[in-house]
């Protein structure tokens, strides 16, 4: 087991590059300041999603902008990771609330959560970017806004967010001047009004758990249908690649931190859609950097055409499958992921 | 109020035909068989959908063929309806038992249901199927298949369909030979892969409802984020279009069901979309039909193409309801719709 472990650190430690010599940056999914040392140990180069979320629950009253700062602050200019980035929050007013009437929607995921409630809330919402505007005194910061269907919402979060920065400039509070502003693509409208987004935003952030299940239709912790979930659905594929071209084109990064961007079985695909950072569990990175090392850009590139030719999911995952068995065999033995 | 009623139901007998000649077929959206005979006054020239829920809901045991067939045959070769075409069950499972645990689902919406239903439960939809292919013996009849995500699930449906078809043969029942098979185009991926989709199945009808719902990520019976819910978003419009394109590219009808149909103000986006049929509630068919006789399908085009290059849904609903406005001044007197 020491001997596994050592071996994977080895390819923690090197970036994820194919042998043609094309990069993707490795980010860590975080919600706890304590994972960041195991993350970086990890091979993280940087974390592509800080979840905020926990801040807010299971307490009495909203937190201040003190106490969201003291965890932002330390989420960034860490020694070894060279870019982060805060998720604004991204559940509905029911987390933070003991009203029941609140919590009363029938599709809490079709429902008022992230950026929609943010929109609304507009005073709580200042308070966190208040919070991460400050924080972006300290390193390197990006922003992103989850659940945004289209152009109107970043406008109107870029608004909110230069009325908090004029304001802490006023205060003469030490600021972030260059925080990127990114948008997370999880709404399949955002996936297809990707152009235009791109324009408004520095990055993107596929978000592949809601925008698969959103783009079919399933609710992903219904076991019920979760034979349904396919992150290799044609449609699903045919879209991430419509959004990193859209991003490309207008001179954007693309990252993805869903389950889907940490999963090695997807490496080639995932080199082949083209997306410049995947942002996963840190415990993920060592198998993924390896695979990433050992594969090339053009055989990924191959192997996604290939598999955009077929009609079916079914097609696809069993392409995907053996070609990886076949491909990394030390890698994927047994049957399936 | 009469003569308003005497002067709708002209533009009612008449085709809905452009003036320059480009014809739409008008359907109507029923559940119960005593609609038919004002749907059919009210312009209706075949049924675009017949919900067939009302069957299930409500009762101790599951329908039989008797009962179903008995539905069905009242639908089919009525004088003055060209075409029926009737929507398999499209409910959950939880909507015809007593059953608490099978009701539970936390976003039902995004569970199981309509065609992922009968397909598990290939016994009760074979019951349905057989009394539908049974009515077609009596007319021009369509079926078509509620909340396809992809291609797997129509094959099966086929699959289903065609044993029963062959079972009914063999039993020397009469049915019909030329049932036209469909397919609803209401999840996002339907719509993404509406190519492969093309290829399997008579037509298409879209679902709007739903898909806006999906593509939107909003539950539109949520009133906290009915404000998003925009048939005119972009993304919806572009899907939409990307829809029809791939239908007539397969030498396929198009249709269109849900309440988008029905709205006059978007009578010509409909239009500059190039879909075959809109299908609406009847009460709405009159007015509808008078604008589409005063439209022309160039103008339309050239609407939908002004539009479509707009980023935001704000300023195409504004330029839709000016333009209409403008144009129908006495359709659309007074704010908005
Ligand atoms: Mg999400
Ligand atoms: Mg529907």
């Amino acid at each position: 087991y020491e001997l596994v472990q050592e071996d994977f650190l080895k390819y923690a430690r090197l970036p994820a590059m194919t042998k043609d010599r094309c990069r993707v940056d490795i980010g860590c999914n975080i919600e706890f300041i304590e994972e960041i040392p195991s993350a970086v140990l990890h091979g993280a180069e940087g974390i592509g999603l800080y979840r905020t979320e926990f801040i807010y629950i299971n307490r009495d009253r909203l937190p201040t902008e003190e106490e969201h700062f003291a965890h932002y602050r330390q989420a960034v200019g860490i020694e070894g990771l060279a870019w982060s980035t805060i998720r604004t929050f991204d559940l509905g007013g029911d987390k933070f609330t003991s009203d029941p009437k609140l919590a009363k929607e029938m599709n809490p995921q079709l429902g008022l959560r992230a950026i929609r409630f943010c929109l609304k809330e507009v005073e709580q919402f200042k308070v966190q970017l208040r919070a991460i505007i400050r924080a972006g005194a300290f390193g390197k910061l990006r922003v992103m806004f989850p659940m945004v269907s289209g152009i109107e919402e970043i406008h109107e979060a870029k608004r909110i967010f230069d009325i908090v920065k004029g304001d802490l400039i006023e205060e003469h509070v030490p600021i972030g001047r260059d925080i990127e502003i990114g948008v997370m693509i999880e709404v399949p409208s955002a996936g297809i009004v990707a152009e235009e987004l791109a324009k408004e935003v520095d990055f993107f952030s596929i978000g592949t758990n809601d925008l698969i299940q959103y783009v079919l239709a399933i609710d992903r912790i219904n076991e019920r249908v979760a034979y349904l979930y396919e992150p290799l659905h044609p449609a699903v594929l045919r879209l991430i690649a419509q959004i990193t071209a859209a991003g490309h084109r207008n001179g954007i990064r693309v990252a993805m931190c869903g389950e889907m961007a940490g999963e090695p079985l997807y490496a080639l695909i995932l080199l082949g859609l083209e997306l410049d950072e995947l942002s996963m569990n840190p415990l993920g990175i060592p198998r993924m950097k390896k695979i990433i090392q050992n594969a090339t850009l053009q055989e990924s590139r191959e192997l996604l055409n290939k598999v955009l030719a077929f009609n079916s999911a079914t097609e696809i995952r069993d392409y995907v499958e053996h070609y990886m068995r076949r491909r990394f065999p030390e890698e994927f033995q047994g049957a399936g992921q």
